[in-house]
């Protein structure tokens, strides 16, 4: 179909170490979800990137730091963070993010 | 801060009538994220806009339409929907779906 639609069930997980992982979901070249796992403990090491980025609590409760300022997640929560900010997260309570990002992170795909 | 953070307690929820229900969540000029509720049997209708969409389900079941063709929907699923596409839903099962996109709608926030 001319939308680009993606099962969950036909993601793949991918872990990344240190009690993360990911799944890349649904993507065009404009806008990609991505939805990122955290154990208890876990962090999002400090990182910046042109890509405008959004990231929504889908479950666990987390610390969100953008430059010098944090702010605790919980679901149903959401964060906008501008393109080439410092931005961090620090997982409180087991659980996930969806992170989507614009244009898509192609470092991601390839 | 300086990234955009809305907590969902913050957050307005809107009657669109017909079993649907909006709350505008985080977004900036570039990336906005909606919260779409429905009602078993409401509908989104057809319509299209030149932004990019995703919706990303998070609870419910949907058949999502683009153009002549449709797929059904489980928590979990995704979709990004290029601009321009003639794009629908029907509720097949009470849920919500996050909808995101890029540019921001800026008819929602007028």
């Amino acid at each position: 179909m001319k939308g680009i639609f993606k099962s969950h069930a036909d993601t793949n997980l991918i872990d990344l170490g240190g009690g993360t992982t990911r799944r890349i979901l649904s993507w065009n070249d404009q806008l990609m979800l991505v939805e990122v796992g955290f154990e208890a403990g876990a962090a999002g090491a400090p990182h910046t990137h042109p890509h405008v980025q959004s990231s929504y609590v889908l479950s666990g409760k987390f610390r969100y730091a953008v430059e010098d300022e944090s702010v605790e997640m919980n679901p149903g929560d959401s964060i906008v963070v501008p393109g080439g900010l410092v931005h961090s997260c620090e997982c409180l309570e087991a659980g996930k993010l969806l992170d989507i990002f614009t244009p898509a992170r192609e470092d991601f795909v390839k």
